[in-house]
C-alpha cells in the first residue's frame, strides 16, 4: 500500500467556469452591472472582498436585471489572499503600467489560457480592483498574470462592469461556435439561377413590350446590366415571385 | 466636356468611423455610459434618435465620466430614416429573431466588414434600439445587416450600453496590433541560459555543502529537478541575482 503522504490530490472532474472577483467594489449599480454581464455570457460564480456598501446591496440587486441568483449567491471575503485561496491562475485586470515583471495579455488571450487551464483542472479567477484606486500592488503580486484591454491609450479606463463584461464575452466566444454572418431563412431559402433567368426573361418581355428597352441596339447593354442589378442582389425563392407578381400587374395596368 | 450629369459623385478621402445611433433611448445614464464606451474604442459620432427624456440629459453627462464631448457633438434626430440618411451601410444590432429574410452577423465580423466598407468610401452605422422594445421593424428594415451578439441563450438581453460597448470594442481591435502575450521588461530581461546555469551551479554547491543533497546516489535525480523547477519560473536576470544574493545570505547564516 503506497504511503498517503505521496499521494497528490487531484481533481477528477474539469475545473468550473472562471470565478470573477471584486476587490473593494464602490457602486452597487457596478456590482449589478458585472452580475448581469457575467450571466449573458454564462459566468456565475461571483467574489467580492469589502464592498465598499456593505452587502448586500439593494441598488446592486437593482441593476441586475434578472441575475440576482449571481448576487445572492456571491461570496464574501475579508482579504483578496482568502478569496483567491483555491484557485491555481490568476489574473489581475488593470489597464496600469507597474514596475513589476509581470506577463501581460489582452481578454482574448487570456480566454485561450483559461480553456485550456480549465481542461487542465486548474480553476482560474480574474480580480477587478474598485471604481477609483484600482489594484493594489499587494494584490497585484497575488496573480500571474496582468489582464489589460486594448483601448484608446488617451481615455482608456474602462467602466467596472464594462471591463467584467468584456473578459465574461471572451470566455464565451472562445468557445462559441456561431456562424458570423448567416442570412435568415425562416419559410424560404436563396432564389436558384433557373428562377432568377425565369425572373430575367419575363422582366425583358415586359420591357420590350412597354418600349423601355429601345433602341434594339442598346438592348443587349441594357439587359446585362439589369440582369447583374438583379443577380447582386441576393433575392430569395419568396422574392422572385413577390417581383414576378409586381412586374405582372404593372404590365396589366399600362 | 462630358456631361455633368454623367459624373458620379464620389467621396475623396476614406470614410470615418462607424456612426452609434441610438433610437428612442430611455435612460440617460445608459447614454452616457454608451459615449464612455465610444471614447474607450476611438469611436465619436453618436446619434440620438426621440430621446424619451429630451436633450441635452444631465444623467447622460454624470455618467459619461470624461467622454462629454461625444454627447456635445451628438446629432438629434426625428426619424430613423434622417439618422441614416446619408450611410451607406447599417447594422441594426438585435437579439430578436424576426421574420424578415436578412443576414445575421456577430459583433466580431460587423467589425471586419465596415473595415472594409471603410476603405471603400462606405460610412457606416450601427443602430440600437431602446432599452424596453429594442428596434421596431420598420427601423429594422433601414438596415441592411442584423448585427447580433452571441450570448447564453437563456438570458440573451444585453443591456444598452454594453452593447454598444461591444461594437466599439471589436471595431477597435479589428485594427489593434497588442501582442496576446508580453512580459513587462521595465529594466530587466529574461535571464539567458548562462546565467541560469550559473545559478543552478551555485544553488547546488551550497546545497551539498549543507547537506541537502543526500544521498549521493540519489543526487543527479534531485538536481535535475530543481533546475526544472528553475527552468519553469521564468525568472529574469535580476531575478537570478536577487536568487543568488538570497542563497549566498542563507548559506553564510547556516
Amino acid at each position: 500500500m503506497p504511503n498517503e503522504q505521496d499521494q497528490v490530490e487531484r481533481p477528477v472532474q474539469r475545473a468550473g467556469p472562471p470565478v470573477i472577483i471584486l476587490i473593494e467594489p464602490q457602486m452597487g449599480e457596478n456590482i449589478g452591472a458585472a452580475a448581469r454581464a457575467m450571466r449573458n455570457f454564462r459566468l456565475s460564480e461571483l467574489r467580492i472582498v469589502r464592498p465598499r456598501d456593505g452587502w448586500p446591496n439593494e441598488k446592486a440587486i437593482a441593476n441586475s436585471s434578472g441575475a440576482g441568483q449571481i448576487l445572492e449567491d456571491a461570496k464574501l471575503f475579508i482579504s483578496t489572499a482568502d478569496a483567491v485561496a483555491d484557485l491555481h491562475r490568476v489574473y489581475a485586470a488593470t489597464a496600469r503600467q507597474r514596475d513589476m515583471v509581470k506577463a501581460v495579455v489582452t481578454p482574448r488571450q487570456a480566454a485561450v489560457e483559461m480553456r485550456a487551464a480549465r481542461s487542465n483542472f486548474e480553476k482560474c479567477g480574474i480580480m477587478f480592483g474598485g471604481e477609483r484606486a484600482g489594484l493594489n500592488n499587494d494584490d497585484l503580486v497575488l496573480a500571474d498574470t496582468v489582464l489589460t484591454t486594448p483601448s484608446n491609450p488617451e481615455f482608456s479606463s474602462l467602466n467596472l462592469a464594462q471591463c467584467v463584461l468584456l473578459v465574461a464575452y471572451e470566455w464565451h466566444l472562445n468557445a462559441d461556435d456561431t456562424p458570423p454572418r448567416i442570412v435568415t431563412d425562416d419559410d424560404t431559402r436563396p432564389a436558384n439561377k433557373k428562377e432568377l433567368v425565369a425572373l430575367f426573361e419575363h422582366l425583358e418581355a415586359e420591357l420590350i413590350a412597354s418600349g423601355f428597352l429601345w433602341p434594339a441596339e442598346k438592348r443587349p447593354a441594357m439587359v446585362r446590366s439589369i440582369r447583374n442589378m438583379i443577380q447582386r442582389a441576393n433575392f430569395t425563392e419568396q422574392d422572385v415571385r413577390t417581383l414576378r407578381g409586381a412586374i405582372a400587374s404593372l404590365a396589366r395596368n399600362s
